[in-house]
């Protein structure tokens, strides 16, 4: 056992990454001698020396494990991520292809023809199918649906037939079904004769002959129990289970409060219909989380950091592009006081920090409530007292960030009246910060939009917009 | 087996709250009776019925999961909450404990004394202990290390003399040893004397007489193969195990990668010191995320929705000072060209535009970077490529966008020297983005800093403050 084997380190994983980069390079290398010599009589020594260092790469990567070729695809350049994608054994392609991300995957499957797809797909249990079919070919989908059975066809169907945030999307199949009539002993020598079971096994599902489900025979309990005993006199009755139209997040959050690692996914009249997997959750989490990372940044989705640059624009010119409309539409109450500038122009390097210190307090606020509304803890019965609460903040952090702007600003004008105009124009665009901040997650939440995606970009086009307008609206009446 | 048993929806959970609020209602109404009637004669039946919807509430909490109680405790404001705090039973206040959030754990430890801290803390594991430790009296700490027998204070001691990110501190207790030389028959009379597993087993581990980890003893091994075969025949040697002090991160990502359950943690001399489970990943991955998403959004620290006024204010004002010293700097930068804002005044509406874009196409190109470094995916061969890639982006974006606020702004003003400064200036504020927008994560990461805290205020100062430097100057120089 030695300490590289023992601990999956990243510097162990980047030690592979860059023996597989020096294997390229000396390839590299080679190929290009090869094209310069010109002569007859080499090119089966070369041949064969170019030969042996893809043979070496080739052996290094079947050594790996597939979710380390995942992260050693993902850190190369496309064109050497190709060399290394054709040297992969052709029966790990399917699994490669389930770990890599969405960017990288479109990548390589641009580099398969049908029949090499076919036979990565058909490595693969139904519902990794599933995870794939997106990224496949209409023909290679239409292809694999015909050379399944009728269970596999039904199953696939019925994965790909929900919508990605329902536990269904999340389900896999590889669940061990049993009867509540036989004993222990019956059960550990059915396993024996199995042979295997499927990963992240730990509990039986007991299922009556129309398949509803019955309750669950976790292994600790068929571990610890005398093999004596029944099936139905040791199951757990009292379980959690999911119906296949449930919510993702709730399941997840489930998960989290029973810690789970397996549980059944039922239909309404209780008929077993697969399994979700804390793996399952742990990559829906991961996955929830990196999307509004993502949307929060104002990207669309996930970029492979080569991805070619028309593909990196394109992800990035919606987002840009409401940004602008927005901020256009928020300065333009700047034109309407251009008179008062011309006359004060101190107010021109004011007014971003009252429009700025209104967006930062604004984001605070609508991110405890997003946070609330995810955790649901927000209820009819307690929103009153939080918008209370909320207001109330919003003065005391006015009063008090006014008074220091206004001195502030004091000290770099020596106008009394400006500072007067700083100090109240914070306060109240405070104010306005802690109503928006407020408003925009429950209003969406409430009109059953998700209250995250996009509610920093209009809250702070209405900060923007409002202290702009209070400041120089302040300014224009009080100034002269 | 009714469906509300069946599946733990947030329906369900929300219906237990909406009981727990009407029963307080009532006795709350109770309590206000018996205060304003004087009759003594009524003391008694009065009494008998107040403390009957208190029974009835002790008798509701009775039936529901620790993690259910700590949902309805996070959505009662303080004094409900401490009302249902004082009616759990005790000896579920450790587990309640740990499920809350930490401000509402705050809230609950300081309503309890020393001898029910100390109660409370008995029921738990070690590790549970560790994990509750932060938050207790340090007089509380030392009478509980007391109590402990000498394994107990040694593992509580490791937990806790670790840093929160390294694996010890992720780490639990609950492993199952066993030796090479003993048969599978052995193991499962062993496991049926035992009569119980600790939750998350899936593998025992195996160790030698001095307690070094030899492999590890899948429970689906145990279960599909002979009886009568030697665990040193059976057990896998080549297995993922962490070193105490390994990156609790990159524990989590091996976690994901390889798909575990559980993982042994060894020392440097591969001595057996504790195991990870797959729900402690599952929590510091929420965790992680959770903190990330509050410090972005300008809080320190999670706040209980709850939270008095103060705490919350204090919570706020760290970033908010940090955002107000930056925004007074960037836009000091202003100051400097009031003579040219004063002669040519659309200039004051048209700059927040440039700076604006700047720190939005900023935030793409960071965020790309901090989720690549975070995903191990940067390497010192793949980073000038990076930069290039990014650089390239800049000139692309800037030149199309600078050219779409020329033509808006030429729309505005009719002047064509005020649109060709606006092309040029947002031209070369984008170019500075993707530079900051590389810089700041890329060197903080060499630094050994986190490249994600802290970087989008840091950003946003830099591209405000040049964006308006370069718009300003341009104009000063070009425009009269």
């Amino acid at each position: 056992m030695n300490p590289s084997s023992l601990t999956p380190a990243e510097e162990y994983l980047k030690q592979h990454l860059q023996d597989v980069r020096d294997l390229l390079q000396k390839q590299k290398l080679e190929e290009t001698i090869l094209q310069h010599q010109a002569m007859p009589h080499h090119d089966l020594v070369e041949n064969l020396l170019h030969r042996s260092h893809q043979v070496a790469l080739r052996h290094k990567l079947e050594n790996l494990h597939s979710a380390d070729i995942a992260y050693i695809l993902e850190a190369l350049p496309v064109e050497q991520r190709l060399v290394v994608w054709s040297l992969v054994a052709a029966d790990m392609d399917g699994q490669i292809l389930l770990e890599v991300s969405d960017a990288v995957r479109a990548t390589l499957i641009s580099a398969m023809d049908t029949s090499e797809l076919l036979h990565a797909a058909e490595e693969l249990e139904t519902d990794e199918i599933a995870d794939l079919a997106p990224d496949l070919p209409e023909e290679v989908l239409q292809e694999l649906l015909e050379r399944l059975n009728d269970q596999g066809r039904e199953r696939l169907r019925s994965v790909l037939s929900h919508d990605e945030n329902t536990v269904a999307a999340l389900m896999d199949f590889g669940m061990v079904t049993i009867r509540e009539d036989i004993t222990l002993e019956v059960v550990l020598r059915y396993l024996r004769r199995q042979g295997d079971l499927p990963v992240h096994t730990d509990k039986l599902f007991v299922v009556d002959k129309n398949g509803i489900l019955k309750g669950v025979l976790p292994l600790k309990r068929l571990l610890t129990q005398s093999p004596d005993r029944q099936v139905a006199d040791i199951m757990a009755r009292d379980l959690v289970a999911f119906h296949l139209d449930d919510d993702a997040d709730e399941a997840a959050r489930a998960f989290d409060r029973y810690e789970l690692i397996s549980a059944p996914v039922v239909d309404h009249e209780f008929r077993l219909r697969g399994r979700i997997s804390v793996s399952a959750i742990v990559d829906h989490i991961r996955g929830q989380s990196d999307e509004e990372r993502l949307n929060q940044a104002g990207l669309m989705e996930e970029e492979d950091i080569f991805s070619g640059i028309w593909k990196s624009l394109k992800n990035r010119w919606v987002w840009l592009a409401i940004n602008l409309v927005t901020a256009f539409a928020s300065t333009r109450v700047i034109g309407m006081f251009e008179d008062t500038i011309v006359k004060v122009v101190a107010l021109a390097s004011l007014m971003p920090i009252v429009a700025g210190i209104g967006g930062n307090t604004g984001n605070q606020t609508s991110m405890l409530i997003v946070r609330s509304l995810a955790l649901g803890l927000i209820t009819p019965g307690n929103t009153r007292r939080l918008v209370a609460k909320e207001m109330l903040i919003g003065l005391l952090n006015g009063s008090v960030w006014g008074a220091v702007l206004g001195v502030l600003a004091y000290g770099l004008y020596s106008d009394r009246g400006l500072a007067l105009v700083m100090a109240s124009a914070t306060l109240l665009n405070l104010v306005v910060a802690a109503i928006t901040g407020l408003a925009i997650p429950l209003v969406r939440h409430r009109m059953g939009m998700d209250p995250a995606v996009g509610t920093s970009v209009l809250l702070t086009a209405v900060t923007d917009g409002m202290g702009f307008f209070i400041f120089l609206g302040l300014a224009s009446v009080f100034l002269h």
